[in-house]
């Protein structure tokens, strides 16, 4: 009897070449399969919501496997945790008959992170795009409106499209200035009060129904130069009615990027 | 002229050997002296307020050196940040006339964090120890009183001291749970709210006049014992009284090691 199993698993994506399976590469995919292989005693192939590119991050994408194991969840949970390296966990496995990770995915949630204190973090460093210029975050808040909604994000979709339409629904995206507590975790204290007491990022979250090759870094960017005031706020729309790549911002560095939520 | 100068450094302390210098491995120390050399055109010593040792981490280690350079002090700061690898950053550079970073030191004050969730943290595993078991907070909370003050804290040492003295005092031990803010930084979001919602983590602050070989790893150790149900409250007075390692908890890992303030 083959069921279907749902599985929240969380990865440290820095020092994996993306999720995809690859000959001759640490991937995500392949890692899992060769846990799932050794407790079930069965290679099966794993299907994710999506692919993370290399040194992307995920806080809970979701897989979807059917297995011949007749261990119940919570078993097999423990045991991937046992098999799998330090940089990726099992965070919840439950039974989903039917169930299809990719397929079954209504909408997706990213979040893009950023440092821009003066000095580098050397604790974020492996999950922020590190900028040395503090951000208006209110100018990036203002331009991310353009974004909302559904449009042809065509300008912010890396390479030629296989796909039949880049049109796309953005249901969410906001922009924060996150301070980390004083005196908590990564966040030093001084006899003075310096900046080394008080530590910020800045997070643009992301959701939408899909999403385009390198669609968020684009965007994070895009709303980076403005943030920096490079680009003044009305470029924003004119990227977007553009349709070309080659008018919107930079590619942001992936170790910023986290996939946050999928919703089914 | 020679001129002294106080550098504030934060360094992750994973991919080092320690702060000392040792032929053949990494270590701060040699690195922060191979960065001065190259900006000042000489090599000099540099004096930490005190070692750390593999795998510690520094929000703010406080060190001096005497320089000829003529470079103002922010020069030197930025020059740092641009020689240095990314696991080490120049928070501050100041000058400082007479200044000893270990001979000044007044107090010092540590953070041990340990995460306690149910399943590993992949993006704290390299700056906390973890473990699987919730903690009692208000256990750990009430018998770190019992160690305040002046003590002789042998029991708390790794290793023969050679210092005449193992009385220490203790101004301040904390011990506090800290919740990381809902939808940030490593914080997912799920459609149901479990765990993978909340995140939070234990911290301990040890501040003192001197700290002896490993004393707080020695006491995160010890209260875990407690913090866990192992022992019971009555117990750490009584290692406290013994002046012998022996009877103490475990040395705690190095990666949950924050050195966090330094106080002249």
């Amino acid at each position: 009897m083959t069921r279907t199993l749902k599985l929240t698993l969380a990865y440290d994506g820095t020092d994996f070449c993306g999720w995809q399976s690859q000959v001759g590469h640490r991937t995500v995919q392949d890692t899992l399969e060769e846990a799932i292989a050794k407790i079930t005693g069965k290679f099966v192939r794993v299907m994710s919501s999506g692919r993370t590119d290399a040194g992307v991050h995920a806080l809970a994408q979701v897989i979807s496997f059917d297995t011949e194991s007749e261990l119940p969840a919570e078993v097999i949970q423990r045991a991937l945790n046992y098999e799998l390296p330090h940089d990726m966990a099992a965070l919840a496995v439950e039974e989903a008959p039917g169930f299809h990770a990719r397929r079954d995915a209504k909408r997706k949630r990213y979040r893009y992170v950023i440092h821009d204190g003066p000095v580098r973090d050397v604790f974020y460093r492996r999950f922020s795009w590190q900028l040395f210029k503090r951000l208006d975050i209110a100018a990036m808040q203002r331009v991310a409106a353009a974004l909302l909604g559904k449009h042809d994000f065509d300008s912010f979709e890396t390479g030629g499209s296989e796909r039949e339409s880049t049109e796309r629904t953005v249901f969410d995206l906001t922009v924060e200035r996150v301070t980390i507590p004083k005196h908590s975790l990564f966040v030093g204290r001084t006899a003075e009060s310096t900046s080394i007491d008080e530590k910020s990022v800045v997070q643009i979250e992301v959701e939408s129904d899909g999403f385009l090759y390198n669609m968020v870094r684009i965007i994070a960017g895009t709303l980076a130069e403005v943030g920096q005031g490079k680009k003044p706020e009305s470029w924003v729309a004119e990227v977007l009615a553009a349709r070309d790549r080659r008018v919107a911002g930079m590619t942001a560095p992936p170790q910023g990027l986290f996939l946050v939520q999928v919703t089914y």
